[in-house]
C-alpha cells in the first residue's frame, strides 16, 4: 500500500470528461443549465478530496474488521461510523437527482467519476450510499406523496439507508420465483412476510432506520414476474410520530469474501405478523418499477470494476517503478544495479493491459451514462429515444466488461507485485476479493450474454444505431491520422459484428432459441471488445489530435493514449474472428454434453 | 462444501493411469521390476483414503486458523499435528527414492497422482511433505555421507522437516543477487548469516528440527550464479550426539492468502555469528544443484494447480446438479418446477471448460512425469537422453498451464455457485487465493515464458522430438476414427508452431534478443494450448477405441472424454493463430511504451 495511489489518474480524469465526452456540452440541455466545467470540477474534486484523505486510508481497517452481528443487530467498524456523515455531506446521495428533491442535478456521466474515486478509495464505504440512492429513487420515481416524505427525503439526507431486497434462498437469479408474500391490510399498507438474503447493508449502527425495498408477491397475483410488487418495508415503522419495531430481523450474517465493510445479510419479514410494508408503485408491476433502475445499477457495477481495477493498476505501476529485479535479456552482469522490473517487456504488457481496461472501461460508462444523461433529460423526444436506445445496448457490456475483465486485470496487479502480491500484506489481493463481486451480481455474467443476444442486440434499430456511432468514430479517427490499419480493422469487427447478429437472429426467428443463444456469453465477449476498441479509437482520434501541440509532459500522457489503443486493436480486437465463428457454427460441445457424463 | 466431493474422479484416474499412460509399461524397467498394476492402485488408494478421510476434512480449519508467531516460534493448527504422523506414515515422502535410502521405488508418474489426491484435499498439509522430499532428495544427491546419514534419514523418516530457502527480499526473481553468505570455519563446516523470505514451512512445532536447504554465497565466490552455493542449516545443529540452537531465527511471518495451514517466514541466519552450515555438493554449483531437482519441483508447481482446480471442479459439478434456479429459454412457464443449474447451457460450458483444463491438465502432468521416470531409470542412454529431452521442453507449461488455467478454472467454479460462491460459508473462494500462488512460485509465468522460448524450445532436438510424439498421436488418433476435423486443427497448430518457434529462433540468432522474447508469454500460451490439445487427442483416442464396448455406466465417461476433447480442439486450439501473429510480427504495443507513460 503505498501512499501516492491515485485511486484514479487525475489527469486521465482530465482527459475522459472534458477532452473525450466534453460533458460541458451537457449544459446546453435545461436540466443542466445552471452548470458548467468549474461546477463539474469541483464536484468531482470533493468526492476525490474525500476519496484519498478519508476512504482509501480507512479501507485496510474495513476490511480487516467486518461489520459485527449480536443480539440480532449489526454494529459496523468505528471507522465507517466516522465516514458516514462525511460522505452524506458530500450531497452525492442525490447528486444528479431534481433540485425539487434537494438534488443538485449533476449530469450522471460526471457524478459516476465523483463515485469511481469513492469507490476506488473503498468500494463497502461507498456501497451503503448506492445502496440508499437507489431505494430513495425509488420511491421518488413510483412512491406516493407520503412515501416520499417520509422515507425518500430522510434517505437522500443520510438520516436514514435503503436496500434492495430481491434475493431469497430459492430465487436468486430467478427473480420470477420470488415468495415472499405482502397482504394488504385495512390501513391501505401491507403486512409482509418472507426471508430475504444477500441484502447489503441491511442492517447497521449508522443512521436510524433501514428502509428495504423489497419485491413481494400481493396475495392472488399472477405467478412468475408478472405477480411481483415493490414494497417498502423499514426496519422500524413511522406511528404516531414515532419510529415503532416493524418486525424485521436479522437473521445472519454471510461472509462476504469482499467489500467486506458492508455486511451481507439474511433478513426475515414479520415473524410476528407485524411487518408493515407499503406498494410502491403499481401492483404486480414491481419488477418493471425496478427495470426501470436496472439500468443505472447495472452501470454502477461497471463503475465499480472499473474503478477497483483502477486503484490496483496504479498501486501495481508505482511498485513496477520502484522494485527493482533482474535485468534485460543479453544485459546480465550481475554486477550492475538491477532493473526497477517496469523495464521488463512483460511486466509492462501487464501494466498496458491493465491500462487498456481501465481507461478502455472508464470512457465506456462515461459515455454510457452520457446516453441516460440525454435520454433522461433532452428536450426532443427522438433524441431522448435514440439514446435510451444505445445506452439499452451498451448496457450489458457497461456491466459485465469491468466485472469480467476488471477481474483479470486485478490479477495482473497482484501478479506483478510477486510474492509480495500473495499476502495480505498487500493491498492487491483484497481488491482481486472485491473485484470478484461484479461478475454475480446485478445479474451474472452469462445472464447479461443472455440479455444482450436474446433481447438488447435485437431491438428494433439498436444495433443500427450503435453502428452508426461507431462508424462515425471510425471516420473521425481517420481524419485525425489515426493508424488505418487499427480503423480497417475496426471497420471489419462492425462488420463481422453485425453480419454475426443478422445471422443469429435469424437462427432465433427459426425457431432455435436454443442454437441462437448456445454461445452467448461468447457473443457478449465479442461484443464488449469492439466496443472497447470502439472506446480506444475514440481516445486514439482525440490523442492524435493533441499530440502535436501538446506540452512535454502531456506528450507522454498521449503517447500511453496510443500505445493502450495499439494494444487493445491490435492483440484484443482480433479474438473476435473466432468467436464469431463458435457463435456462428454453434459449436456443440457443451450442448452435448450431458449432465451425468461429468 | 459437500461431502461427497471426490477430489479427483476415481474413474479419470484408472483412466488416466491405466487407459491411457499404461503405467504398468514401466514396470518392464529394471527400478520399478518389483511393481505391477495393482502395487500402484494399492499405492494411489491409501493416499486417496487419507486424502478423503483425514486431509479434506481438516481443510476449513487450517485454513480458517493459520499457524501462530509468537516468542520467535510457530505454532501450527493441533489438526496439522495430529495429521502430520499420518502422512508421514504414508511413506510419501521418499515413494519414488531408491530402496536404498528407505524409499519404494514408485514411478513419479504414479507417485504424483497419490500427491494430487493429498494436495486435493489439503495442499498447505501437504506442503510440509513436498518440501521435505525436495530438501531430502538435494542431501540424497549432493550431500556426502556424513549429511545423508545426519539429515537426509530423519527427513525422510518424517522425523524432521525440510525447507528451500532461495528468496531474499532483494532477490525473488533474480537469485543472482543473493547475498546470504557462508564463510568456511576450521571443522569444514560454514558460518552463515544473511536473511531469507518467504520460507515455508520454516519453522512449526511438528517435528524436533528443520533442516534449510539455503543458496548462499562462500566468500570470494564470483558474482551472479556462478557464485552461488548450497548449504545445508538446520535450525538445531547435531553437537556431541544432541541438537543444540543453531542461531537460526523466524524474524517474521508473511500472512499468505493461500495454503494458510503453511507458514510462510522471514527467516534470519547468523544473528549472533554461530549459524553453523553445510555444504551440499560442489561450492560454486549450488544453483546447478538445485536446478537438477528444479524440474520436479515444477512439475509438483503442476500438480497442484490441476488438484486445486479439481476438487473445486468437483464440488462445482455436485453444486450444479443440485442447485435449481430458472428454466430453459422458450419453457419459462413460473408454475413448471426450476431447473438444476446444470440445465443451462452456460453452466455446462463453465464446467466443460473446468473439465478440459482438470484432466488435460493431469494427463499432461503424467505423461510430463512419465518422461521423468524413463529419464532416469530406462537402461538405454539414448533413451534417456530423448526422455530429458521431452520433459525439459514440456516443464514450463507442465507449471505454468495448470497454474494460469487452473485459476481460470478455480474461478469458473467460484462462478457456478453464485453469490454463495463469494463466501467463505463456501470452499471454492479458498480454492481461488489457494490456486493463486501457482502462477508465482517456482518462478513467475512470465519467467517460464522467457525459459522456454529463449532455451528449451530451442535446445538440440527438442521441438523435433515433441513433433514426433505429437504426429504419432495425430496419427494413433486418426486410426482410431477420432474427427479428423480435430486432427487437420492439431496437424496445422504443430506446423504453425514449429514454423513460429524457427522464424523467432532466427531474429533471436540475428541478434534481436528484444524483439525474440517480446511475446515470450503469448508463445508459452500457445504452446500451451498446443500440448493440451494434444493430451485430449491422446484422450480421444482411448475413448473412441473403448466406446463401442464399454458398458452403459463407461459409455457417459468416454461421451464426456470426447465433448471435453471436441471443447479443447474446436474452441481453444483456434486462438493460436492470433498469437503466433503478434509473436510472429513482434506487435509493439508494450515494447513502445515508456515507464513513464503509465
Amino acid at each position: 500500500m503505498t501512499d501516492t495511489n491515485p485511486l484514479l489518474s487525475d489527469r486521465d480524469v482530465q482527459f475522459q470528461l472534458h477532452e473525450l465526452a466534453d460533458v460541458s456540452t451537457l449544459c446546453e440541455l435545461p436540466a443542466f443549465a445552471d452548470h458548467e466545467r468549474e461546477t463539474f470540477d469541483l464536484f468531482v474534486h470533493s468526492a476525490r478530496t474525500l476519496a484519498r484523505g478519508a476512504l482509501y486510508p480507512a479501507y485496510r481497517a474495513l476490511d480487516a474488521e467486518p461489520p459485527k452481528f449480536a443480539n440480532g443487530r449489526i454494529t459496523v467498524h468505528p471507522t465507517m461510523r466516522a465516514l458516514w456523515p462525511r460522505l452524506a455531506e458530500l450531497g452525492i446521495l442525490n447528486s444528479s437527482r431534481p433540485y425539487a428533491v434537494g438534488g443538485q442535478q449533476i449530469p450522471r456521466s460526471v457524478a459516476i467519476v465523483a463515485e469511481a474515486y469513492l469507490m476506488a478509495g473503498n468500494a463497502a464505504a461507498y456501497g451503503y450510499i448506492g445502496l440508499t440512492t437507489g431505494a430513495a429513487h425509488l420511491i421518488e420515481a413510483f412512491g406516493d406523496d407520503w412515501l416520499r416524505e417520509q422515507f425518500m427525503t430522510r434517505m437522500y439526507a443520510g438520516e436514514w439507508t435503503g436496500t434492495m431486497a430481491l434475493t431469497e434462498p430459492q430465487a436468486g437469479s430467478s427473480l420470477a420465483d420470488i415468495t415472499t408474500r405482502a397482504t394488504r391490510a385495512a390501513d391501505g399498507s401491507y403486512r409482509v412476510t418472507g426471508n430475504k438474503i444477500f441484502i447489503s447493508a441491511g442492517d447497521h449502527d449508522l443512521t436510524a432506520n433501514v428502509v428495504h425495498l423489497a419485491l413481494a408477491r400481493i396475495d392472488d397475483a399472477p405467478p412468475g414476474i408478472k405477480g411481483i410488487s415493490l414494497i417498502a418495508v423499514p426496519r422500524l415503522r413511522p406511528h404516531g410520530g414515532e419510529l415503532v419495531d416493524n418486525d424485521v430481523h436479522t437473521a445472519g450474517m454471510i461472509h462476504k469474501i469482499g467489500w467486506r465493510g458492508l455486511p451481507s445479510l439474511v433478513i426475515n419479514f414479520g415473524e410476528r405478523g407485524d411487518c408493515h410494508g407499503w406498494l410502491v408503485g403499481q401492483p404486480h408491476q414491481g419488477l418493471a418499477h425496478m427495470f426501470q433502475m436496472m439500468n443505472e445499477a447495472r452501470i454502477m457495477v461497471g463503475v465499480n470494476g472499473v474503478a477497483t481495477a483502477a486503484v490496483a493498476y496504479h498501486e501495481a505501476v508505482n511498485y513496477a517503478r520502484e522494485r527493482r529485479q533482474g535485468r534485460t535479456p543479453g544485459a546480465r552482469d550481475p554486477r550492475t544495479p538491477q532493473l526497477p522490473i517496469v523495464q521488463h517487456a512483460d511486466v509492462r504488457r501487464m501494466l498496458l493491459r491493465q491500462k487498456a481496461i481501465v481507461e478502455g472501461g472508464l470512457s465506456l460508462i462515461i459515455q454510457a451514462a452520457g446516453y441516460a444523461d440525454r435520454a433522461e433529460h433532452h428536450p426532443d423526444p427522438d433524441v431522448r429515444r435514440h439514446n435510451q436506445r444505445l445506452l439499452d445496448v451498451l448496457t450489458p457490456v457497461a456491466k459485465s466488461f469491468p466485472a469480467e475483465r476488471g477481474f483479470e486485470a486485478n490479477t495482473l496487479a497482484l501478479q506483478i507485485h510477486g510474492g509480495y502480491g500473495y499476502s495480505s500484506e498487500y493491498l492487491p489481493e483484497a481488491w482481486l476479493r472485491d473485484q470478484k463481486l461484479n461478475s454475480i451480481h446485478e445479474g451474472t455474467t452469462g445472464i447479461h450474454g443472455l440479455d444482450l443476444l436474446g433481447r438488447r442486440a435485437l431491438a428494433d434499430g439498436a444495433l443500427m444505431a450503435l453502428g452508426r456511432e461507431m462508424t462515425t468514430t471510425a471516420a473521425d479517427a481517420r481524419a485525425a491520422g489515426v493508424s488505418s490499419d487499427w480503423i480497417d480493422r475496426f471497420d471489419a469487427a462492425i462488420q463481422t459484428t453485425a453480419a454475426l447478429t443478422m445471422a443469429l437472429a435469424a437462427r432465433g426467428q427459426q425457431g432455435e432459441a436454443e442454437f441462437m443463444l448456445r454461445h452467448s456469453t461468447d457473443f457478449l465477449d465479442l461484443f464488449g471488445t469492439v466496443v472497447i476498441a470502439w472506446q480506444w479509437l475514440r481516445q486514439a482520434a482525440v490523442a492524435a489530435r493533441a499530440l502535436p501541440t501538446a506540452s512535454a509532459s502531456d506528450r507522454g500522457f498521449y503517447e500511453g493514449k496510443l500505445c493502450a489503443a495499439q494494444y487493445w486493436l491490435a492483440t484484443e480486437l482480433p479474438r473476435i474472428d473466432h468467436l464469431a465463428d463458435l457463435c456462428r457454427r454453434g459449436e456443440d460441445s457443451y450442448a452435448r454434453m450431458q449432465p451425468e457424463w461429468f
